[in-house]
């Protein structure tokens, strides 16, 4: 108890957090990775730039819990309790659900232009995009594989396919159409993407 | 004949243009996409700047009609005749062929980093990557509708299938492993798209 901050103090960091994660997520968006620094987001979030090196040690570091904080606020926004994805028993039913919550989230502009600053950095810059990787979409395309191992025990997918690559014939293509503007996004094509995952184009 | 240039002339030309192309892609994988200029193109290349401007417009007309002829010098040292996927009556192992082609493409050293950097100026720069997907991409997409209505034809795919959603389904998980970074890249990885894409991954 000797360290815990009076009630007033942890209402004021929180503030300064929220105000710190606004400010990075904005300027990626608007001046992209290279040129946003601690400097420019201490600015524009109103506090010093100590009180950013007192939490992070580096922009990475800041711009990488902001986007796992926008990351869990879609999630709550879109009334996910949890991170892991429903097991009704209906496995395209599922899969096409959290698709078309994605569909959402990658078309909502707060989550849009950050995002595809932090991606394009990683593209070019491979310890950007590594950490990226790491500890934001790799944990995503964990629950996947979570999704389709249970499928796995229940029967409804083969028990020699590889999780962590079946679920990419579906995240993928919408990854690719959303970065690379390959195509159109929709619910239709989500529930497209499953239905072909799951049975094949060939002849049944 | 009139406005024939001699064959001196041509031939310096032709010389100019090479060294611009490699000029162009060197300082956009060294520099990146913004920072690559036309005077600087001109200055590498050791040519004037109204030399480039007496052939192209803009520096992304430059740098995408360079990206093409990668592109077609890197089929021709593949041995490919022309661009068309080959059509062996094996629907699985043409697509597996050109698939592993891609792979000995994309872990090229002299491809992979002008493609990393415009493929990241696409993500965050729209008029670019909208101009990047049309003229280099979406062609060689095409190529793939090809060969699965062509297979459609011959009973290997459904007739119910949407050849433009259905190459996805291998292409865009090989793309966005190379894009991002999310798993390497092999034969067998690229094999084993094609096997869950022809057949699906739930029971048969």
């Amino acid at each position: 108890m000797v360290n815990k901050p009076a009630p007033d103090a942890t209402r004021r960091s929180e503030k300064s957090r929220r105000a710190i994660y606004a400010a990075a997520l904005a300027l990626v968006a608007e001046v992209g990775y290279p040129k946003t620094t601690v400097e420019a987001i201490a600015a524009r979030a109103g506090v010093g730039k100590q009180t950013i090196y007192r939490w992070w040690s580096a922009k990475a570091d800041v711009l990488l819990e902001a986007f796992l904080d926008l990351a869990e606020q879609a999630a709550r926004a879109a009334g996910q309790e949890t991170d892991a994805i429903p097991d009704t028993g209906d496995l395209a039913a599922d899969l096409k659900a959290v698709l078309r919550a994605t569909v959402d989230e990658l078309t909502d502009p707060g989550f849009e232009a950050p995002s595809r600053a932090l991606a394009a950095e990683g593209v070019v810059n491979e310890q950007v995009g590594r950490v990226f990787v790491a500890k934001l979409l790799e944990p995503q395309l964990q629950l996947y594989v979570d999704r389709l191992r249970s499928a796995q025990h229940a029967g409804a997918v083969r028990a020699d396919v590889d999780p962590r690559i079946a679920l990419e014939l579906f995240v993928s293509p919408l990854a690719q159409r959303w970065l690379q503007r390959t195509g159109p996004i929709s619910y239709d094509y989500t529930d497209t993407l499953v239905e072909y995952a799951l049975h094949g184009i060939a002849p049944r």
